[in-house]
């Protein structure tokens, strides 16, 4: 099959072997996958993957056939659109029983850790892991759920920390794909963000659904805000995030990044900031926000490219303006 | 009077101006001193403070004396032996009113900020941030309080977050004056802490009260605890409390260094880490604990010295075996 496989490099196989369902996995047929952040900076070398990369993705589960597959042969996710869970957890270790299946320490991750992903015709997922698309929403929403779960995950954990309420004053740094996202979420959850960015019409597709936004040489709000959510992609986030912070504030930080730098930390001491790593989040929610249109998703599709044009692809994923680079495998 | 006075180098001084007490404040004849890492991080530059250094004293409030004084003639705390509170803050802001002293940014802090310290003869402070020593804590013990209280701030900010429980597994890195507080504070609030430390002189201080201890070296218990307090005074400190926590734990950061270093923060985000700063804390619990002989300070105590021997007393301070070296100024 047709698939991105990143091993010391980047790679675009015609011939990838087709995945195997494990028991309790489904074969799923990849319809839309997006190119990430993540997926740029595992080519970079961040985690060591080696695999098909791509973990952000709408496809349709391929009903069992015959005795290649060790699943039942009837399953009520047949033929459906799902989006999936990344996280596949052992089930049976302590965090597992506790309900903190992403943090599995002997988990795989699809298409990040020990897991081929969706930059492929095929992936395999458990079926638990799997949820199905509501009709209303379209191929090109549902490939958002991923990272819109993501950005759930901010007001979810700022909820069981009690920290934020509709008076808390938030901003959100960044205003690639993950900022955004978090930016519209947080409002849609009632609080009320300022997204700050570096980008005039990255803002701008926030500032099209009610986000208050600034560009960062903008804003002088030297220790402001409540609750900080720290989405650049850059080492330097942090940083700007620390002086934006007031003291016995909260600075989510959601930025994975390759390469260490030197900061000072000190601030966060001396200010007694609470700094909450963010990673995975509810698809429950992002569901129900792309279904009950929510969050527009739409204006954050950079472009969609067949797997034809991958290398295209990539190039345009690399890009300063790009948000969501998407390939289509329909 | 005698005072150390730090401004780009390190005095002493032999005659320095007597404070006068502002509005409200008392004047404090310092009995006993104690030089603070933080002193030392100072002098090398942090907080480019100049000034008397020294936040850790008790002493005794000198009574008004004339006209030259404004605060009025006759006060509760006349002749009492006292400890001090670091933090002088405005009053009228909305973190002050917010009970958040602590973090008025208008404040200044003892011998750290703006504000003439307590390796002095003499000090100032406001007459609110003073507390009086039972009878039963000795000056030795007394002059404990300000760093007493900073370990009893990790218990509260836990509890205050609902992060720990008897069940908690806990460590404390950094067999420092700090560290071995935090970890008797600590065991003193319930918890059973494992201290670690690189050395075992110092360690076996917190084992004599019944603190469970552990070399680095010996440890191996990568994602196991709940609760990491990183007090190791290093910019390596995070790096290895990072290494011991669980995925979602919360490790409390105590340590301000003057130099920032390198560091891979990436696993705060995949974990899920919370990083809570944690500064000054509250008086009260400190001078109960010594009062009733729950936490015995005393083993700490590297060297009480006379200002006649200062630079003996830094140089000690500044010893690799060094916990407190006291300053007399009886």
């Amino acid at each position: 099959m047709k698939a991105v496989v990143s091993d010391r490099g980047l790679t675009f196989a015609e011939d990838y072997p087709m995945p195997v369902p494990e028991p309790g996995e489904a074969l799923v047929r990849v319809l839309l996958a997006g190119i990430c952040r993540t997926d740029l900076e595992i080519v970079r070398g961040y985690k060591g993957f080696a695999g098909v990369l791509g973990h952000e993705f709408v496809g349709v589960v391929e009903p069992a056939r015959g005795a290649a597959s060790r699943v039942p042969a009837r399953r009520p996710l047949d033929g459906r659109r799902v989006v999936g869970e990344i996280n596949l957890a052992c089930g049976r270790c302590d965090y597992c029983l506790r309900g903190m299946r992403n943090h599995c320490p002997r988990r795989r991750v699809l298409g990040i850790l020990g897991k081929d992903g969706a930059l492929a015709e095929y992936l395999t997922l458990p079926v638990e892991n799997l949820h199905e698309v509501p009709d209303e929403v379209s191929d090109e929403e549902a490939v958002f759920t991923e990272p819109l779960a993501a950005a759930y995950r901010v007001p979810e954990q700022l909820s069981l920390q009690k920290t934020a309420g509709p008076g808390t004053k938030a901003a959100v740094l960044g205003d690639g794909k993950l900022g955004i996202l978090a930016a519209l979420a947080l409002k849609e959850r009632g609080l009320n963000p300022l997204l700050v960015g570096k980008h005039e019409e990255k803002l701008g597709i926030a500032r099209a659904q009610g986000v208050r936004v600034s560009l960062l040489d903008a804003v002088r709000a030297e220790r402001f805000f409540d609750v900080v959510v720290e989405a650049t992609g850059s080492p330097r986030g942090l940083e700007v995030a620390l002086f934006l912070i007031r003291p016995q504030g909260t600075v989510v930080l959601k930025s994975t990044v390759a390469r260490p730098e030197a900061l000072d930390l000190s601030p966060v001491v001396v200010d007694e900031v609470t700094v909450l790593g963010s990673r995975c989040g509810p698809f429950g929610p992002a569901l129900t926000a792309l279904a009950r249109r929510l969050v527009n998703v739409r204006p954050l599709i950079t472009d969609i490219l067949p797997f034809g044009r991958i290398r295209e692809a990539f190039q345009k994923a690399e890009g300063r303006d790009a948000l969501t680079v998407l390939v289509d495998f329909r």
